[in-house]
């Protein structure tokens, strides 16, 4: 089969240099374009060079038309409005559209419904590493099954991060709390210290470490009487969601339109 | 609702007196007698003394017959030929029957599934844990999503047991390949020293670690580009058996005839 | 050589009993006689069966000269003024005396130290537990010795404890605050939620995990430029410390007049 | 002060390019040149362009002695004859050398003392890992205070590594075994399938993992009567050995002249 043929939107940004080095660098797909909003410092530059690895032979461009003729997919880690708008053209065009964009309103979620229904392959997602997707999975089905089990929810960054917990903490707590369905917020215990008591039956405990140039290690704990389950993720680089956002457009090649999950992709559909 | 009149079978063995202790420890169950064979030690002992904890008041006697008069339940940690007969008796008076009595044969396995026919309730398996169940269960699931993943399986133990891996980790291994879709025996690793070689994609490694008094602990490991996925379970006392035999029992009370996983006690049906 | 024989005294509490239970199964020890309170309920019960294990054939008494005629140490984990007391007769007698009771004032202190100036062989140590004594030692050299590195204390204790961090915890984080010649309540951090900004650099991290019936984990992690250094602890039983009791009196019996500590025993003098 | 002046010997080879990197990025020393042999593809490239950073206006050269004229230091991951030869200069210099170099036969590790005692500042070490060596020390330290204790060394690394276990594990056995004061050779397990009967007391078990892109962990446990201490380093990045031997340079320059290990460096001289 001919390679995917990608274009990356937000090509200029962290995890567009990512994607560009994912796109380059697994079997099956290839680069075919690589954007950024006018005026960005990135244009006119090359794709490769820009995200570190060897000269690809495509300038980053502000021209989203001309990036997506001929183009099969689109790997997007932009912004809302800009996600929203280039999944009106993609639709148009029934091709494949990854979107890692945070931060949408539940209007700008309808509109990306709206452009699967009228023809557009799209998957998008909070968190595109395999691992992750996975391990919140089997965080909300442990939950289920361990149903009298004590929850905890442990993570390690790097010593620049400046929250508590982390986002992928807090997505793993949602999972828990859907497989117990309660609601997080109504029983998540963020702190302990000094005299705390007892543990509430039914909480969801979080705990955090911050050290080092951790990338990121997160243990979901189910504890009961003399035994313990423990999930453990652990990312040793940033790649893990480039490589999930190209994994998630090759999966799309061979879908109707719709709107998916990573959950999907990865085949976690119960 | 009443308590679940439950009998113990096998009381003089070591599973027996943690069934025991079990069945008196927790909610929604008592003990309503305690079998062993005839000429055991443990004839005419008080059940609760005989395994560690206080007097029940209940003797252990060799009168299977008389022991099942108007109980619920049989836990029956004994031997093949001892289960299948006693198979027999509780299917023919529609009690639940909890089988752990390991090293039947096919012939065996088909007397179980006939009782069941015939009017058992029975939750037959080679590990009673909550805990193992539902890891082997994740296990399945990880293996199916993440199929490009090395695999790897780790477990500790004390250092009396002489042998490895543990039945427990190859239980663990069969899952993973069940997931995969392969023979364990076609595709496992089971020894790694001097020039091994690059790893062999596809393949299952198992490491074992033996020291100090462990009861148990088993990792199955999910390694793929940048990131892992380590699923753990530590066991703190062989309780954890007995515990879910109990439990098992109390879940059976609302099932209809049949022969039963305990996949199926942890609401694990996918 | 002939058995050392040793008196528990607070013979009727958990630790007592824990401390009858070592001094029974360890080789090289006897029990000689067990003291408790007058009027405590455990006087004139078996030691063994009180603490149940098999009938030992001495009954707990309130004399406690009758039961130091002819013992060879005593193990005391009772209360302050009572260890005071017998510390004088001890070292009168020439005896070892292994004390694990705490919350002893400067001025009780002072006199275990008179004690074993007037000839008592004293070990003293707020844990007996020979790993976490050990752990403390290496955690305190690691400090100096990773002297930029961050350093997280992450602890894991059963769903009824009611304070946080563990006692354990605060030990290892004065430990790893000696290594680096800092005062830990200056530099510790024992809560992290929402937006906490970026580690402060030469801060001690602490972080609690609670549920089901972990007896006790601690974890000592130094983070630094792409590499950890991770020091861990595991309980499975509470009878380490009287383990540990059991080995002090054991180590004591070829020391001369002193009062000594856990890390001497384990011969970690530096 | 001024920044340290060092040359990146080997400057070709892998450990070359991580050498200039750690020597650009790391404060207090400034990259002086670099060299490789004559002939070697690298000669007359840039040294940071060819270390994958940005151009550092230092072309790799082939002659030695234009490039040690005004350093303060050499870095020097090559190969035994050439390390001899160079220690022979550095010596006569006054110059730290740092050795990371590995298979030297007994007469050359002799031409390094000797090069020592007439003036060199050498830090020779296997593993110029801060935590690994730091792991070492404390492993050894561990192997004589818990001296009954049940020694396992775990390794896990990626899929392509060819041998089994790996080199650090090794010398974490040694480490371990010299604690002992016993040779590894003689205690080592390092195969264990099928029935291996009880644990030999005072053997030393190695276990070894593989998948993934795992940099590199190890962990060494001591497991005793109900408690385990495990000791364990994960490595994130390769750039923590060269991070070592430009640290080690640092150290070197308030130095005498003599040969020392990275224990010295470490300050973990007992």
């Amino acid at each position: 089969m001919a390679d995917l043929k990608i274009v990356v939107a937000g090509a200029g940004g962290r995890m567009g240099a990512a994607n560009i080095r994912a796109v380059s660098a697994l079997a099956g797909v290839a680069l075919h374009g690589a954007v950024d909003r006018a005026g960005a410092e990135a244009i006119g530059k090359d794709a490769g060079s820009f995200a570190g690895i060897e000269p690809l032979g495509i300038a980053i461009t502000d021209d989203m038309q001309a990036a997506l003729a001929g183009a099969d997919a689109v790997i997007d880690f932009t912004i809302p409005t800009a996600s929203v708008e280039l999944a009106r053209q993609t639709s148009a065009r029934g091709m494949i559209h990854i979107i890692g964009t945070t931060g949408c309103s539940p209007d700008q979620d309808r509109a990306f419904a709206e452009a699967a229904n009228a023809g557009g392959r799209i998957v998008k997602s909070g968190n595109f590493s395999m691992g992750v997707t996975l391990l919140a999975n089997l965080v909300r089905k442990a939950a289920t099954a361990l149903s009298a089990y004590d929850i905890e929810i442990l993570e390690m960054h790097h010593n620049k991060k400046v929250d508590a917990p982390s986002g992928t903490a807090l997505l793993l707590g949602e999972a828990a709390a859907k497989g117990r369905n309660i609601a997080l917020a109504d029983h998540s215990v963020r702190v302990r210290d000094g005299h705390t008591g007892a543990r509430e039956p039914g909480s969801i405990g979080f705990a955090t470490l911050r050290g080092g140039t951790v990338v990121g290690e997160h243990s979901v704990i189910f504890a009961g009487p003399s035994e313990r389950i423990e999930l453990v993720h652990r990312a040793e680089d940033r790649a893990i969601f480039a490589n999930g956002a190209t994994r998630a457009a090759l999966w799309a090649r061979d879908q109707k339109a719709g709107l998916y999950g990573m959950d999907e992709v990865l085949g976690l559909t119960d």
